[in-house]
């Protein structure tokens, strides 16, 4: 399985995603499952995916060569004019990408599925995030729902849909987000360290490298050891019980 | 689905189960999902069951008929000398009733599996609790995994994880039981208020009756309120992150 956060703030967005993938116990490794365009002062796209590791790769893939290739008859990635048209390109890419998977005579396996988070921004418009299912079709962000979970999302939902605020700096965001992934570390062995993180500041149009957060980072060992006190402290707030 | 948690405590037991079922989003109503036998100062059993509802009811009956019938020529519920023999009867019932539901010449159908948590106590033995699978078999609590939870257990486990104390309080237990139902409820449709609670206190062989905590009961709601708050102020206690 796998981990992965896509939130939208007044400042700009946010996104988490866990690098494990596995198939069963076994087999685990470290993969990168975030992935980012840019071209400088006109747009940032970032891609986050979830489900079959074949599938995403060959997504990604193909978004990326046709996007170098020069004569390419339709427009790439960096070109399309909107997040809604990248959207639908990702989408059909990605349900071109299952069905090529399909055997020959057979239903379509749902072990070749994947989702896929898309967020970023296109000079004239705004920025935005995509959820983008297997079968290629999608759902915007909207104020009512302002954030997007794929793969493992169930554990770290709860502390999300509480604490999340819209005016929410960028480093309370990732605080919170740190939370929401320990909790699904700490619950589910199929998501692990390291987490790579990024955060797109609304109209610069630029992408910031952040190191990833690996397993001995200081911030991510304060947050997870102390996220315990803290919740302990929260519980002994609220008023007792009373048993007659 | 449903949600139950079974704890064990230095003092004793606690027993939460919620009692909503579903099948599909239109067809629910509220269904009791926790059962005591209780033969004063002898022994306290207690069950909690999710899967098929037809399952857990006819689990349900049949260990409650054998137990009423004067001549039975295998003993019941109510004379087997220890909660270890029990958790066989009842994992041995539930598989002859699955094993019963299943069409002539057909594989098991997985839609008539079910799950069991038991907890009580018989005199002479100590206060424990059981996860009971569909196969029939069954697994004991430990101090290494002092509680369990069938159902929708996902969105409620990490407050369990990081909060429980064997040491607690049945009060604090209660508090952070509720709490740990309320993240699940706010965030799956498939469980729902009203709530059902046992408390056994070890050595005690007695049940107390408790009133069914309703959506409108007034210390839900303030958990349930105050717990936003509480989270918010949780997060802000930790150490905030550093954007370079």
């Amino acid at each position: 399985m796998t981990y992965c956060v896509g939130l939208r703030l007044n400042k700009g967005l946010v996104f988490m995603s866990d690098t494990r993938t596995n198939a069963g116990v076994d087999n685990f490794s470290v993969t990168k499952k975030m992935f980012t365009w840019n071209v400088p002062g006109e747009r940032v796209i970032t891609l986050m995916t979830a489900g079959n590791l074949a599938t995403t790769q060959a997504l990604v893939s193909l978004l990326d060569e046709r996007s170098k290739v020069v004569a390419e008859r339709n427009p790439t990635l960096l070109e399309l004019p909107t997040m809604f048209e990248i959207a639908r390109l990702v989408g059909s890419t990605l349900k071109e990408v299952i069905s090529d998977s399909r055997p020959d005579g057979l239903e379509a396996s749902s072990s070749f599925k994947a989702s896929v988070i898309l967020g970023g921004q296109v000079k004239g418009g705004g920025a935005t995030m995509f959820m983008i299912y297997p079968e290629g079709n999608f759902i915007e962000i909207t104020d009512d729902n302002p954030f997007f979970q794929i793969g493992e999302a169930k554990y770290g939902k709860p502390i999300l849909v509480r604490a999340y605020d819209p005016e929410m700096s960028f480093e309370d965001t990732i605080k919170l987000l740190l939370v929401s992934f320990d909790s699904t570390i700490k619950a589910n062995l199929s998501v692990g360290l390291p987490l790579d993180l990024q955060v797109y500041a609304k109209d610069s149009f630029e992408v910031i490298e952040r190191p990833r957060i690996e397993s001995g980072d200081k911030y991510y060992q304060a947050v997870s050891s102390g996220w315990g006190d803290a919740l302990r402290n929260a519980l002994a707030q609220l008023p007792g019980y009373e048993l007659k």
